[in-house]
């Protein structure tokens, strides 16, 4: 099966609805959906009767690498711009030589100087701006796609293991990430898709946190780490573990927060049940809000109501975030072959911008099927799963 | 001297000349130009009378550790929204308040649906797309800039000496682009803000090659390695050196194509006159395609003739590339305080895509001055400064 073809066949076919005879395609995530081609500044023209990557001398071999339908007959034709000629120029001169009429393009890719430049470089072709134009094909994930993302969620995996086994008491935030890092790529990763949270103690209570390179593992009794992993072909993985210091404070190094607050197991046995009453509504053609509803309830059902301060997912595939929004105002309905985050978490700050007791976030990667789920994340869950070399 | 406020002055000042009242920052780079914030998800509201930083829940503390104008009097206010409502209608909210009509908003950096969004939410307000609106302004540094550029360049130094000095000949492509990102990491940069290229041999006359987990250091007999790093203000440095392997291979593990070619003396005397032709002309007032034009007439009048097939360089500093472009055909002129990469190459691919010679690259980040410029890097731009235990 030619899974490349076929997303260029369903799009092709979805032009007519749009009212467009013709697409060109801008994004690099989506030219790779459409090509396999994972470089930059390069565009995919899509008329009825042809396919044409405009790319560039720099990437002309990699383009025949990656990309198996280039050259063949009738697939993708190749056109390789001089170095003194835009992007853009090269595209619009396909798609005028290609008699293209209306032009669909990318509305929530395409920024607004870009359009009016293509309206200057082919002033007799209609653009039209599709929003999710090429984004809702790929909110369900073809077979291919599914295997790919199981191989990032294993490299994201295996490279964990190494970071919890080799953790040591003074390694500050920053250093446990670098660490992280070179473990994922030694894994396997191109290296990590965004930034590795890895929160010490009460700086967990922060989503987003930023290493710190002055805050020791010895320091707190908890560790959030959030990380991911990207595979050759693109794909991604996203997880989060919130473990149990293997390195506890002594009493005099705790801060007061974590020393007056609430047990960690007491909060993480929430977040657990959130999440697991999430995973137990999905299915397809259930409203992703459903999904966020089922966690959320749990917490705020809980003494920590008020605590989960984030949506409960989003898809995840080429794309770190990409289609379906997993929250509570989403208007998406769940499909089978969508892949999902599913990550509840209490978080508890200090009072005015101070130290709080921390936060607890589980997050795995799920893929919806017809009946339900399948958890494509295989890690436990266990708080003490990061050993550590105590 | 506050940095932030000047240039939140500038921009104030340079709305009129647009026909605007007030503007709405979207692209977190601009943003953190403006404030200090280096998060994401957050706009700049700024009108004559207030600059708004509208930001969520997630960021709120980071926000108050990095912006050292937030909550000043008469500095930077700050609106955090609830996580129900989006940053474009809390935006749109403040906006509306503060009784702006036109708004100029960033043309290269909002997207056609953004700008369809905000016209829903605010009705009545006029939205002037401006190109530029921040980059204008970026592509001069401030003193405190050029600082932050020159401790990333420190960083890209320390990390790479580190990495040359730790060599092994059964390094693979992949291994030493891994390896050289856990230098830098050590060295204090955040991270690579680009993965980095590393050729061997043939591979070099790939501009943008992808590290290949198949081709070790000991089978060609040069090395290109362009790199980066990152402080923590998010300034960048990005460096280019080819260096003469340490370990030469054996005949017989040469590839036919180095065996038969070019001395790599020879082809690097020639990007290096090429570059010190570039470097002389430098200085304030000169069109950025002189520059351009000097290195190109030195390899265009060798016996490597059309080999130098990209343009000879850009500007850096939050963004790896940025104003101004200096190539063929910019029409940017050299300002004092500019900070621009000079990197002229020699690229000697095979014939139908087979391995070639390869490629000699020699980048440098360089202060345009008055009188003329000041080199920022301080590598050596010795063929063999890898030195490389061998």
């Amino acid at each position: 099966m030619n899974f490349l073809a076929l997303r260029r066949q369903t799009l092709t076919r979805n032009l007519k609805a749009a009212g467009a005879d013709a697409a060109l395609v801008t994004a690099s995530v989506n030219v790779t959906y459409l090509t396999g081609f994972t470089g930059d500044s390069s565009y995919l023209v899509l008329t009825p009767k042809a396919a044409v990557l405009v790319t560039d001398p720099r990437y002309e071999a990699q383009v025949l690498e990656e990309c198996p339908d280039v050259g063949r007959d009738g697939a993708v034709d190749l056109h390789v711009r001089p170095h003194n000629r835009t992007t853009p120029e090269a595209a619009a001169e396909v798609l005028t030589k290609a008699g293209a009429r209306a032009v669909a393009v990318e509305a929530s890719r395409l920024t607004v100087a870009e359009l009016e430049g293509l309206r200057g470089l082919a002033p007799k072709a209609e653009w039209v701006p599709v929003k999710g134009l090429v984004e809702a094909l790929r909110a369900v994930k073809d077979p291919s796609e599914v295997e790919h993302i199981r191989a990032a969620v294993k490299v994201a995996e295996r490279g964990f293991r190494m970071f919890a086994a080799t953790l040591r008491e003074a390694d500050t935030e920053k250093d446990m990430a670098d660490a992280l890092d070179g473990w994922l790529r030694r894994a396997g990763s191109r290296g990590s898709p965004f930034p590795p949270i890895v929160a010490v103690g009460d700086r967990g209570a922060r989503p987003h946190a930023v290493p710190s390179p002055d805050r020791p593992l010895g320091e707190g009794s908890k560790l959030l780490v959030d990380w991911g992993a990207e595979t050759a072909g693109g794909y991604k993985a996203d997880i989060t573990r919130t473990l149990k210091s293997p390195f506890l404070p002594t009493p005099s190094r705790r801060n007061k927060f974590e020393r007056a607050g609430y047990e960690l197991e007491e909060v993480y046995a929430v977040v657990l049940a959130a999440q697991d009453a999430a995973l137990a509504t999905i299915r397809a053609g259930v409203p992703a809000r459903e999904v966020d509803a089922a966690a959320r309830q749990v917490i705020d059902g809980s003494k920590f109501a008020g605590c989960f301060t984030h949506g409960l997912g989003h898809g995840i595939g080429l794309e770190v975030h990409e289609a379906p929004r997993v929250r509570e105002n989403s208007d998406d309905v769940l499909e089978a072959g969508m892949v999902i985050t599913v990550e509840p978490g209490i978080y508890i700050p200090g009072e005015d911008g101070g130290p709080g007791w921390g936060g607890v976030r589980i997050e795995d990667d799920v893929l919806v099927t017809r009946d339900g789920h399948t958890r494509l994340t295989t890690l436990s869950r266990d708080l003490s799963v990061a050993g550590g070399g105590s």
